[in-house]
């Protein structure tokens, strides 16, 4: 008799994104003609840049003619691209093994299947607010979780203490939903504690490109000792516009041994047990956001974004509201004022100045009394919305 | 103390084509600029078909303008496309609804990843021979693994019998390495004694488009009382070239449910918490497959790839060497001629033919004394190997 994974049926249903969806619908429905200042969803406005536009038509004629075609790829990444992520972290002072780089279709894909390198006993330690997958892939897989709360109190960027215990960690820096990033000093406490312990750090890297601050990290392994204690999971989907292109990468050190098994070596027998590797096409296309002329590019856009984060935080200054993020990340996280909740802000935003934000309350518990702007909508959208933020909210 | 997925320890280290590669390897060094004729490699040879290449310059020019862009994509495929694969579907015959089709990144990707709907209690029938990750993704997952043999006796076509007991059974057919394809009446008393016995059927379809014969199922799904027992998975790679491209679609009806769990709803909540979806562009050039001139261009190619089965079919035939697939399959698998071992076989054809082969005996232990050819390779090549075969053998 066949036993499914009943795991599934402790999921808990996430709500957010649904009763985002229905509320804006029925506004718009009694609303109709109306323009909504969407300052809620975390995905890019802006195409992909021209270089990797020329990269992918490239890849395209390469795919076109036999003595140029490519069949199947190496499971863990095409050699040059492998390379040319190897050279991205070396510009940063950080050394990385072409072997240690694997490429991925993502962040999102990696981070779900990354979990099969562990035994399903070990907990897996949450800071929330988080993101919802976090959570639902360790309940799928079977694992204890242990919630690890954020407040304005930490900054949003809580620190392992006297009763912290899991084998997993998850940190995310710049992080989403909250924008907060971890200084230098404080992700070394973390990696202390990590190789302490015995435990992982699974590192979501996301939203490196979004940092100005030179003094924050944008890998955790610029942290002494994190190559015995952490994964990295990058992306390039807010670095590049790849949301809907698909590409990330995931750095695996060599030195990173539990119980006398080597984590990378693992995910190589993974890799190509489950893969046949990423699309020819997309990593070709990728390796342009690499170069000179490609980083200069995505530079540019990412400006775009973060003019668009000054526009917001402006309008928040003004407005006396508390907020974290902004500058070192494209969230946004604000403390709703008058002490509304997250769902309560997120309706009047919505009634009485067409905004939609997401409410922090979707994001964990200790996200209520939250809500996150995000800065990828258009210039002209955003600088509406901070004017109408300013309208709405000045006494 | 954080502990790995031990499971990884039992995974056996297959050889097979480390052992080709450095065979192959040594044999060049020995005779440089000696031209070797590589049936062996199961990777396609013809460039994408036009439609799909001229859908990728659409989908990335697409990419390149703010008013075309796509950013993520739903998490379990792009509504044309699983609406182009139902069509594809019911043009056999098969009702299947849009929302049963997932499109995922490949076969490879989805026979790895599927496991995760399933309990690790569960044992997995494989029969063998049989595709090595079939195994290995197992014995990640910590399943008992229950091996059926088969034999030139049954046509390698084995059928379950009163010793059969499992909760999960793989079904490849047209089968890698063997070329054998079930027939209606076979397929059928599989899926008979999956419902008897709740277990669920993982069709691996990956070869279907190469069935000539009209009485041979392309789909699980044309045998009735599948949709209670089964889930398919296909894959382009071999239907139109996409082994570095990258696509495949799995069916998963709404009606297939154990223990009041429904996997169709279970695989949907695994895609939106695993993935953020395939690649718009892939999707896109993807589509252009199932249109009348992309069937046309795509079966021309097939049609290349079954010249060279039958040029090696009728060399085989002339030397009187048993063997089955070659006529709805992409691979030929060939018992070794005067009772030699596969890899002696191997070993002949390489140093007196130039010919590699893929020894069976890297399938499973059944396969020994087998040797399998891939038609993937170029016509000139094919005719040429058949020829040096023939000489070779010809008493």
């Amino acid at each position: 008799m066949l036993t499914p994974n009943m795991n599934y049926s402790h999921l808990k249903s996430s709500y957010l994104f649904y009763n985002i969806a229905k509320k804006t619908r029925e506004y718009l429905a009694q609303h109709p003609d109306t323009h909504l200042y969407r300052m809620g969803i975390g995905d890019v406005s802006l195409p992909l840049c021209d270089a990797v536009i020329k990269g992918l038509h490239k890849a395209a004629d390469d795919q076109a003619d036999a003595a140029t075609f490519n069949g199947y790829m190496p499971e863990c990444g095409a050699p040059f691209l492998r390379s040319a992520v190897a050279g991205y972290y070396r510009g940063r002072g950080v050394e990385v093994d072409d072997e240690e780089v694997f490429i991925s279709s993502g962040a999102s894909d990696e981070l779900g299947d990354i979990l099969d390198l562990f035994d399903r006993s070990n907990r897996s330690l949450i800071i929330e607010p988080a993101y919802p997958a976090y959570v639902d892939a360790n309940v799928m897989g079977g694992r204890e979780i242990i919630h690890l709360p954020s407040s304005r109190d930490n900054g949003f960027l809580p620190l392992p203490d006297d009763d912290t215990d899991a084998e997993l960690i998850y940190i995310c820096s710049p992080n989403n939903p909250t924008g907060a990033v971890y200084s230098r000093e404080q992700l070394k406490v973390w990696v202390d504690w990590a190789n302490a312990h015995n435990s992982v750090i699974i590192f979501d890297g996301a939203y490196e490109a979004f940092i100005e601050d030179e003094t924050i990290p944008h890998s955790i392994f610029e942290i002494e000792g994190a190559r015995t204690c952490a994964i990295e999971i990058c992306s390039l989907s807010k670095t590049a516009g790849f949301t809907g292109t698909r590409l990330g990468y995931t750095v695996i050190p060599k030195e990173l041994v539990r119980c006398g098994m080597n984590f990378n070596e693992m995910w190589v027998r993974n890799r190509t047990t489950k893969t046949n590797g990423v699309s020819y096409i997309i990593q070709r296309a990728a390796c342009e956001v690499f170069t000179e002329e490609g980083q200069r590019q995505i530079k540019e856009n990412i400006q775009v974004y973060k003019k668009n984060a000054r526009t917001l935080m402006n309008a928040l200054d003004k407005l006396g509201i508390w907020y974290t993020g902004g500058k070192n990340a494209p969230y946004i996280w604000l403390e709703c004022p008058d002490k509304m909740g997250s769902w309560e802000f997120f309706d009047k935003l919505l009634n009485e100045a067409q905004i939609i934000g997401t409410p922090g309350a979707g994001f964990g518990k200790c996200g209520e009394g939250y809500l996150r702007f995000s800065t990828f909508g258009s210039p002209e959208d955003t600088e509406e919305a901070a004017r109408r933020l300013l309208e709405l909210l000045d006494k």
